[in-house]
């Protein structure tokens, strides 16, 4: 029988798992608008691929759990509200709203992971703990190239912005 | 007359702006409920008070740049559209959940304030410049407390939760 942490660890890979399907849908809907910004859409398509491998690890761990990955209907409506929530915020400088989404979705990501490895490990599973830190290195490193190149990006889009004619926010 | 950046650079101050009173209730209403976690209450207090002056700093900003921040009523909405969506992610393990969204906001903070200083240094405003690097300054602090507590409040957590009759979640 499974300890009430056991419990906790089981609904947190659930939220994990609605969060990765829900970065699916993001990065795919901001992925098919970027234009004028190479760089950024290949990073993001790159991360669509990991993003995808992130959520079938996470499904292994549910599964092997004893969960059953169907069952997050609850969490994915919070989940989707928060995706709107972010994705309202995109206006007319979309590029750079997009790209704030993307970073905030990431670190959520990243505290999430954390959670999970502190979890994992409080429940001596030790095989959730290192997915989820293999995980949490992979959001990490897609944050920091957000980051990164954020000064860049502002400036790129202040100047395409100049130019009469170029819509500066795809 | 303005030029497009400065007025993007007004937009995203008003943007900030929203932010950080939407900061302000989340704060507010979250330390209202925890119980059993004194540091953390403790951390979000102060960071609420630092929150308060910060927003005063981005109120100004607009001022000097010939902006009405009572011009924010549709970011705004947007803004707490965006709370109300991390918000909803609170459930049985409300003090996780809360500290993750904590965690999530500060980050959306950051990467704001990056983007604030970057249009505002292309805009030759260094006086902007300044005060949103001393706010990120700030913001990247409380990110990193909150990231930092985060193993130790999920074994806290749990362990609690394994007492009858204590309310972990607060």
């Amino acid at each position: 029988m499974a300890t009430q942490a056991q419990e906790h660890l089981l609904a947190w890979l659930r939220d994990a798992h609605a969060m990765e399907e829900q970065a699916e849908t993001m990065l795919t809907s901001q992925i098919g608008r970027l234009k004028h910004y190479p760089d950024l859409r290949r990073k993001l398509e790159e991360h669509l691929s990991e993003t995808k491998r992130q959520a079938e690890l996470v499904n292994d761990c549910i599964m092997r759990l004893g969960g059953d990955p169907s069952t997050v209907k609850d969490t994915m409506g919070k989940m989707v509200a928060f995706g709107q929530g972010l994705s309202g915020l995109f206006v007319d400088d979309e590029v750079i709203k997009g790209s704030l989404a993307s970073y905030t979705f990431e670190q959520m990501e990243i505290a999430s992971y954390t959670v999970l490895v502190a979890a994992a490990e409080a429940c001596g599973d030790t095989t959730t703990a290192a997915i989820c830190a293999r995980i949490l290195k992979e959001e990490e490193a897609m944050a920091k190239w957000l980051a990164a190149q954020m000064p860049n990006l502002v400036r790129a889009f202040l100047q395409l912005d100049e130019i009469p004619g170029v819509a500066a926010k795809r």
